[in-house]
Parts: structure tokens; C-alpha cells; sequence
């Protein structure tokens, strides 16, 4: 079993220690949204304040219909014993592995926990990078190749998992692949998890998105929460919606649910009820969060683009995956000690996501940027030019001068 | 692994049904703690409505130092980095198993989520009965003959864990017995997993109280909350505190809870801190609530004694643990059914607390006979004689009345 803290929380932590102790550290490397709660959240949460019952497994009635109507509202019509609660939807992640069991595949990259959890659960990760130019979702070509080949060498393989939007790359994956994608899991019996944590948190709000429980409603599993849109991490709560009928597959997970953490905070799920019905005022609050994170994570790109590091354009959540190869200064842990030992600028190794520890990819997260105060972020969030802020212009000049400085390196002084 | 929902939650979410339904089913199955939320606590959850980071994993540092001020103040000296939370003591116990590894020792009977968690982690519970008349810790001879004798077999076994008090019994493990199993746990190297939720609750403030980790504080990992003391079960706030030193095996355990829950709610953790610190607003409640399960306690006991079962007396917590085997009326389960489908009382089976299914012993929860609304239930909080309110009156008569009809079943009549 894995026995180190998850590379986010590790690197969050140690930068944080740093910060406390003096040092000036961008955080880029954690992907927390950085933002307030809105006012009307804790509201709901105070006036849920008696609720100290257990409640159910699967989540209170209200929340479940709640998380139906949302994702009805989105062209997918869900009924709420479709729907599974958690604290985070990393523990639905979690669950659903344990439920599903055996081998799952992967994106190579894809988020820190995914092969964590598999390897937490006895499971063997199987990573395939995306098609070129994409991100979230791994070739549909070399799934089919590496699930025969794999079962042909006597492995049961079940899942594939699926980010969209992506972390770490911040790219949505493209309808047709997503297509190709679930054709082959029709073709060889598996499940599609697909975690849309960063769904309502895309840059152009008119972005044609396909989940592929739109195409193959029948075998995806979505989960989904409320600690990107409207930054709520703290608050632990993740919904899931399973496929119409799945009976057993549910049954298996409220059995682990039951035994690890039986439901998500009674007072929390009350005001997550609130949240799934897109009340207008929660909606313009993810809406103006997207754009600024879009603005910022542009802005971001720019100060990497400027040195010549090659960076997908992302579109949606928060994240960057910039390549910084050309530099010829080590892999992805090299870079990252660089980064963080000798500019001031944290940001987590590519290697952690499982790509080739070889390759100088970095992921950079821009959300802790918006500001350390309540005031400066709300600042950020009402600001129709966030970049011209003073505390978040000189991040960014902070992050210009670090990489210009890195960019001077000279590869034999690295050892 | 297990696939069904946990025994407690699945029969509690049956009975609820059937109350919905109409249907008059006194509930004596669920551990819930049947009380209100403090209202002190319910204003510190609203005033941390604002804090939505993840923080850290191990839980805030004023939650952990409000959790090792609650050890110390009870004699055991603990220092903050020996503290790590989790939502609910449950997810940590899962946790520790994890991170422990290996098979486990468990009291016949002991909680129903032990043996299913151990399942879980791929680990075989080792259940073993508690000396005679006692309950909660299984019988020292035995637990040394049976790791001896399961080690000779090749399996590895890690830890042996204890209930203080006890959950199914309601019995206290007196001193002689927790000093004779830390000696065996030295003598084979054994972690001693003490699980002390109802701690605060003994129903004789003055009863002697005895933790593992006062005799062998480097091996003992205690775990507690507040799901049973303040009635916050549906808050989901859990702490556990590990030897001095334990490094490696805190760094296991925050691996495991960094990939599946990250932290408490944070809300939850602030109000945490302030119920952790024994504010005596709090104290007072605590000490209420143990006399209020006492008194209860008792009088359910007695409607037991009345028909003739044998009950051990409860000591602390909830919890009787009848034998009805006197009326020849089958095992556990059947006696089970018959209370609910014939006399509208609902209780678990021993069984599934891993007793012998032959016996017919029952465990009875009474902390949901305090009342159905928060008016009642603090009237029963507040009487002098509580057993003279109407409703918990009729509930006690209800269950007099079932068990007298109980006990006049003639065995050939039950198939």
C-alpha cells in the first residue's frame, strides 16, 4: 500500500511551513479554488447547525434529489436513488474502486489520487496517455489494446477513469473521443469513471461539453462536489450518480460508505442541498470564478510562454501543465526543486501524476493567487481586471522573474 | 469484502421505513445518541461557517491541541503531533487497520463495523469471548494462545482491539483484565486499538476507568469523538491519538486518510476545538446525558429481567445486551424477527456482532426512546424522573407489553 501523504497535501504543506517561516513562495501547487464562501452557504450551514442525526448512507433525501435535479438540468435525467453522497468526491473515487475492484486504467497524467486509491485498494493502475494534443482521458486505441493484452495475461480489468475537464492539464477532452472512448468500454465490459469535479468551471461558459454518461449512460459512474465551483474543500461533501438500475454496484458502495465515514456532515449536506439547485445567486458565483480563473491561469501561461516553455491552453478549472524540456535542467523533480529551492515558486513534479519522471512537466495550479485575505480575494473575484490587482501583479511578476531566471540556468551548474 | 450495508445502519433505515409507513416499531436498534446539539456548539459551527480550506490532514493544530488537552486533563500526557482527526472515529479505526495491516483481534461480540472494516482491509478478525461476566476485551489467555497459535499457522497478526465501554454490552473491562491483555500485547508485539467513544459516558461518574494506554501507552492507539458524548454522530468528527514516537505508523495512517477523506469538515473542527477544551456548559450536558442513558438503561433492563432474560448491567454508554435463550425460541436472528414483525420492537441480533447465531441474545440501544422532537428530548435531558414522561412511559410500556406476549410464544409455534 501507498504509504506516503498525497504529493498535494505533502507539497501544500511543506510550502505553506516555508511561507509561515518567512519565505517568499508562490503556492502554485495546490489545488485548492482559493476563494469565499458565499454568504448565502453560510447560512444555510448555521441554520442546519441542530441537524445531528446520521442520516442516511446514500446521502439525505433532500440532498439526493437535489443532485438529481442538477444533473437533469445538465441533459442528463437522474433519479435520486441514482444518487450517492460523500465527504468529497475523493471518497466516492475511493469507494467506487473498492466497490468496482479490479484493474482500472488510467490518463497519464492524471490526478495524484487515482493511483493512490487504486494501489489503497489492491488495484493495479494501467497508464495511457491521452491522444495527442488532449488531456483527461486516455487513447481510446491503447485502451482496447492494453485491457485485452492485459486480460490476456490473466488480470481483470474493470474501469476506466476519466477527468473532464482535466487535472493537471486543464484540457477538456473532445466529443469525438470521448465517443471512442466509450465504444470500447461498450466492447469490453467496462466501467467509465468519469470525476467532473471542474464541470461547471469551464473558461468559455459556451464550451460544448460531453460527459460520456451523455453516450453510454448505461456504464458511467460521474462524481462530482462542491470544493472547486464554489470552494468548498473544506467542507467535505461529493455526490455520485450511478447508472439507472446499477443495484449492486450501489449496494457495494453504500457497504463501504457505511463502514469508512457512513455520510458527509449532516449540516454540510443541508446547505449542499441548497447548492444543487443552482440558485441564481450561487450560479453568477461560479460564473464570475470561471472567468477569473480562466484570466488568471491565461496570465499564468503567458509568464511560461515567455521562456519559451511549450503549455497547453486550458480550458477549465484552474490548472496549467506547462513543459519546460527545452531548458535542459533535469525531469520533473529536478525542475520542481529549481523552481521551489531557488525562485520562490511551488509547483508539483509531472511525475506525481504518473508521467515520465524524465520529462520537465509541472503542474501549476493559479487559484492561490487570488489573495491571502478574505478582502483580496473578493477583490479578485469582483474585479473586471483581477491582473492589475497589486498583490496578484506581483505574483505574477514574481513568477516572470523566476522563470526568467531559470531560463538562465545553465544546465552543467544543476547537479 | 462485505458487501452489505452496515448491520446498525441497515436496521435502522428498515425501521425507520416501517415508522414511516405507520407501523408502530419502537427503535432500540441504532446507536444514535437521541439528544440535541448544545446550543454553545451549534453557535461555534455558524461562526466557522467562513473557513473552507482543506487544512491539514492530521486536523487543524487547535483541534489537535484541544484533543491532547482532553487526554491529558484524564491523565494520559499527550502532546499535539500524537493527534489525528478524521470524520468520525469509524473512518479512523478503518484507517488504523489499514495502516497497521495484519489480521486483528476482536471481542465475541464486539461493534459490527470491526470484523466488516477487517474484512475491508483484506484482514481476518480473530474473535475471541471476554473472561466470563465481563465484556468489551476478549479474554487474555485466549488472545495469546489463539496469535500463537494463528502466527504457528503463517498469518500475521498485528493488533487486538478493545471497546471501553463496550459496545454491544455496555460493560467496563475492569483494570485486572486490561493490564493481563497489555501483558500479552507486550510479550507478542501487539498495537492495542482501544476504542473509548462512550468514555465520557459511564453511568457512575466515580466508576475506576482504565485505558490500555495508561499501562502501555507505546503500543495503545486510542480513538473517541463526539458522536456519543454530545450526540454529534451526525457531524462526523473523530480523533485519535497515537504513541509518542509513532512515526512511521502516523505517517501510514495520514497516507491512507490523505487518499480517502483529506479532514473533518472544517466548520466541524472548529467546533470541535471548543468541545474538546471540557468547557463546562459542555461537561454539565455530558454528565446529564450519562445519568439520562443510565436511568433508561436500567429501566429497559428491568423489562428484560421481568420475563426472566439474563442482563449483564450496563455500565457506561446505551447499550443491554439480553439473552433470551430462556424461552427456547430460536437464535439471534429469529428472535430478532420475531421482536420486530410480532411486537414492533426493534433490537439487533447478536450475531451480528459476530456472537454464536445459536445464542439468542439481542443488543438493545434505548437512546431512541428519549423522544421524537427536540421539545421532548430536552425534557428528558432536563427531568429529574425522566421515566415518568408520557412518551418514554409508553415506550417502556410498549416494550413490557411485547415482551410479555414475547414470553408466552410457544416454541412450536415458530418456524
Amino acid at each position: 500500500m501507498a504509504v506516503t501523504l498525497s504529493a498535494t497535501l505533502a507539497a501544500n504543506e511543506d510550502i505553506e511551513r516555508r511561507r509561515r517561516a518567512g519565505e517568499r513562495v508562490l503556492n502554485l501547487a495546490f489545488g485548492e479554488a482559493g476563494l469565499p464562501v458565499h454568504p448565502a452557504l453560510r447560512e444555510q450551514l448555521a441554520a442546519a447547525s441542530h441537524r445531528n442525526g446520521y442520516g442516511p448512507v446514500a446521502g439525505a433525501a433532500g440532498l439526493r434529489g437535489a443532485a438529481a435535479g442538477y444533473w437533469t438540468r445538465r441533459g442528463l435525467i437522474t433519479d435520486p436513488e441514482q444518487v450517492v453522497c460523500g465527504p468529497g468526491s475523493k471518497s466516492l473515487l475511493y469507494g467506487l474502486l473498492l466497490a468496482i475492484g479490479g484493474d482500472v486504467v488510467l490518463t497519464m497524467p492524471s490526478w495524484v489520487s487515482y493511483a493512490a486509491q487504486a494501489d489503497l485498494v489492491g488495484s493495479s493502475p494501467i497508464l495511457l496517455p491521452p491522444p495527442p494534443g488532449e488531456g483527461g482521458v486516455p487513447d481510446p486505441d491503447l485502451v482496447a489494446e492494453a485491457v485485452r493484452g492485459a486480460r490476456a495475461r490473466g488480470r481483470t480489468v474493470r474501469s476506466v477513469l476519466v477527468t473532464l475537464p482535466d487535472n493537471p492539464t486543464g484540457m477538456l477532452a473532445p466529443r469525438r473521443t470521448i465517443s471512442r472512448l466509450v465504444e470500447v468500454a461498450r466492447e469490453l465490459d467496462l466501467y467509465v469513471i468519469s470525476d467532473e469535479i471542474y464541470r461547471d468551471l469551464l473558461h468559455d461558459p459556451g464550451q460544448e461539453y460531453t460527459s460520456p454518461a451523455d453516450l453510454a449512460p448505461e456504464r458511467t459512474l460521474i462524481t462530482t462536489g462542491l470544493s472547486k465551483s464554489l470552494a468548498l474543500g473544506g467542507w467535505r461533501i461529493g455526490v455520485a450518480r450511478l447508472p439507472d438500475g446499477a443495484d449492486d454496484l450501489r449496494g457495494r458502495l453504500l457497504a463501504v460508505a457505511s463502514e469508512i465515514w457512513s455520510a458527509p456532515a449532516a449540516p454540510v449536506q443541508e446547505a449542499a442541498v441548497y447548492a444543487f439547485t443552482d440558485p441564481p445567486e450561487l450560479t453568477e458565483r461560479i460564473a464570475r470564478s470561471g472567468r477569473l480563473h480562466g484570466t488568471v491561469a491565461h496570465a499564468v501561461r503567458d509568464r511560461f510562454l515567455a521562456i519559451g516553455a511549450s503549455v497547453p491552453a486550458p480550458q477549465g478549472g484552474f490548472y496549467l501543465y506547462p513543459d519546460l524540456g527545452h531548458l535542459g535542467l533535469g525531469g520533473s523533480a529536478e525542475i520542481t526543486r529549481l523552481l521551489l529551492d531557488t525562485h520562490g515558486i511551488g509547483v508539483l513534479p509531472g511525475h506525481a501524476f504518473g508521467d515520465d519522471p524524465a520529462a520537465a512537466r509541472v503542474r501549476v495550479a493559479v487559484s492561490l493567487l487570488y489573495g491571502d485575505t478574505h478582502e483580496e480575494r473578493m477583490a479578485a473575484l469582483e474585479s473586471s481586471d483581477p491582473l492589475r490587482l497589486p498583490w496578484i501583479k506581483a505574483s505574477l511578476d514574481h513568477l516572470a522573474l523566476g522563470l526568467a531566471e531559470l531560463s538562465l540556468t545553465r544546465p552543467a551548474l544543476v547537479s
